[in-house]
């Protein structure tokens, strides 16, 4: 192939999206195409960056996802990490590596599902980087979002005697997963109605379509009273840690309090496995949890109300110990283990 | 491993080199270990944002690069691409993807050179991505630079009648590697003088350890008459074509004004290979070419001179044709081939 045909490529995969007019409207003075990209930021406002890599065979794989999926996905995840400082998404880099045996066709699929997810939150991709690799499909996106100067919202703030919330329930992409990486035969066996299909349905598509809580962010950093934020990424149970740790406090969450989704409840049963294992380890929900003090619980539920948002109070943060406790039914705490997703597990 | 591990390794990779101090110094308001980094950016400037990837036995192998030095060339290629803007290079996220064999003193030695490369051009490194694979090594470089306002320099804006110029000798960094993967048996049969030998350690060290033009950058973004810019990471064929292409002008090298690095005329004699090859086609010298036009010739190069960076003028822009020939030293002029380095070839 002649030297141009990596532009030639990049063109043909990023041209029906984003038209030169709303990328102009988003504030890109040059996008694709040159070496880097220029884009203009609000005065008063600070950049927030910061990237995420999804790699073949370990984030997916041709039973769980479509190439759609893994572009949709990995943009929705990067994202998620500036939604957990209360950032506006503005602009994306995409570094795609890919298999020497890539088929074109997948390349554009994933195109597509990476254009689905920025537009939905009116991210502009304005550049990036393509590479071939002996390996499997890697994708990493770099996100950069602006923030009111001095207002984000950090994991290490939170505060004792705050609140501790969620922004919607967990472990549906785990247990959504779960179903994805059953043996086709232990399906079968399974002998679904059309209802619990429909309820599988839906858990797959939040494994596979995840929605970053851009807008919960704003709200949240516009309350003023949210201290510490977190996207839960790797499950309750870590991202929890990392706050009592980063803010040097414990962490007591109510079990009677953890809303439980009705399709995740539904799964479990059928698959003879703890749903509060997927909530508390399984990850990739990217809900957001915060701590918030007490004085703005009804202004931040009446705000999220307002937006059509979930709000669900499931804790409290002390300084009577440092961790995470699970205050059960039977009013005994335990430790939470500090565990969840690890890529070098 | 639990699941703070990775925060662990990422400490212990990090730590021993920026200082919050420093950070703070830099712009950092947010640095490693939050869900994302928070910056300043100065007001009037615009954002200049890229990628760069390498990847395992393709940009690298283990006879050719020792780790720190994939981390080092991995921030200067990066960084290559601000000064092709003329860019101030400011922010850097390290999305690292490392292969499940990796030994963690490699990761170590491989920030080291991150690091060391940063820190020759005031970049905070701020955050990034640690995953893993069952391929090999994958480092991408998202790089963030400020720029004053409309100032960015592009290849799409040469003008007819301008000198086509470069920063540097070309060819150095493809004749390095091409030491690099000779059989050691055909390099003993070399037997090398002391000469020599330092002569062929300086252009593996171009190979390994290449400097982006920052500087140069800036002084033909400050010049005013700089029009078209580029850097030269596939050759100096393929960069001429992208300028040519994007302006929709011809650019005509004038062969006897290509200049040629001694040890790059040595090694070509040695091996029995082309030079010139190696200049047109090679890449990864990370040189700057650029158009500018003749009334700024003496300013720039007196800028240069001031600050001892090399000046080259090799051609001019013309619009008599379109794409890139050579004109040679027996006055007559071929089209030069578009190739150069390609990841899908």
């Amino acid at each position: 192939l002649p030297v141009n045909d990596e532009f030639g490529l990049i063109r043909q995969w990023t041209n029906p999206y984003q038209s030169a007019a709303l990328q102009k409207s988003l504030g890109v003075v040059v996008g694709i195409g040159d070496d880097a990209a220029v884009v203009e930021l609000k005065s008063g406002f600070q950049l927030v960056l910061s990237s995420d890599t999804m790699v073949q065979d370990i984030h997916f794989n041709e039973k769980t996802m479509r190439m759609s999926d893994v572009g949709f996905k990995a943009m929705a995840a990067a994202l998620s990490d500036l939604a957990a400082m209360g950032a506006i998404p503005k602009y994306a880099l995409v570094s795609l590596t890919l298999p020497h045996s890539a088929d074109m066709a997948m390349s554009q699929q994933l195109y597509e599902g990476l254009y689905s997810c920025a537009g939905k939150f009116g991210v502009a991709i304005v550049g990036g980087d393509t590479t071939s690799t002996r390996g499997g499909w890697i994708v990493t996106i770099q996100v950069t979002g602006e923030i009111e100067a001095g207002k984000a919202l950090l994991r290490s703030s939170a505060l004792s005697g705050d609140v501790v919330f969620i922004t919607g329930h967990l472990g549906c992409s785990a247990a959504g997963l779960d179903y994805l990486n059953t043996d086709s035969t232990i399906k079968l066996d399974l002998n679904l109605d059309l209802n619990q299909s429909e309820a599988i349905r839906r858990l797959s598509d939040k494994h596979r379509r995840p929605l970053p809580q851009i807008l919960a962010g704003r709200i949240l950093l516009q309350s003023g009273g949210c201290h510490a934020l977190n996207d839960i990424s790797d499950g309750l149970a870590s991202e929890a840690w990392e706050i009592a740790e980063a803010s040097d406090l414990g962490i007591l969450l109510h079990e009677p309090q953890i809303p439980f989704d009705p399709d995740l409840l539904l799964y479990a049963k059928l698959s003879g496995k703890a749903a509060m294992d997927w909530i508390l380890f399984g990850g990739e929900d990217y809900q957001l949890i915060g701590t918030i003090s007490k004085s703005q619980i009804e202004f931040v539920k009446r705000e999220f109300e307002r937006r059509q948002l979930e709000y669900h109070i499931i804790g409290e943060v002390t300084d009577l110990f440092t961790g995470v406790r699970l205050l059960k039914q039977d009013g005994k705490a335990v430790e939470v283990a500090k565990k969840g997703y690890n890529h070098f597990a």
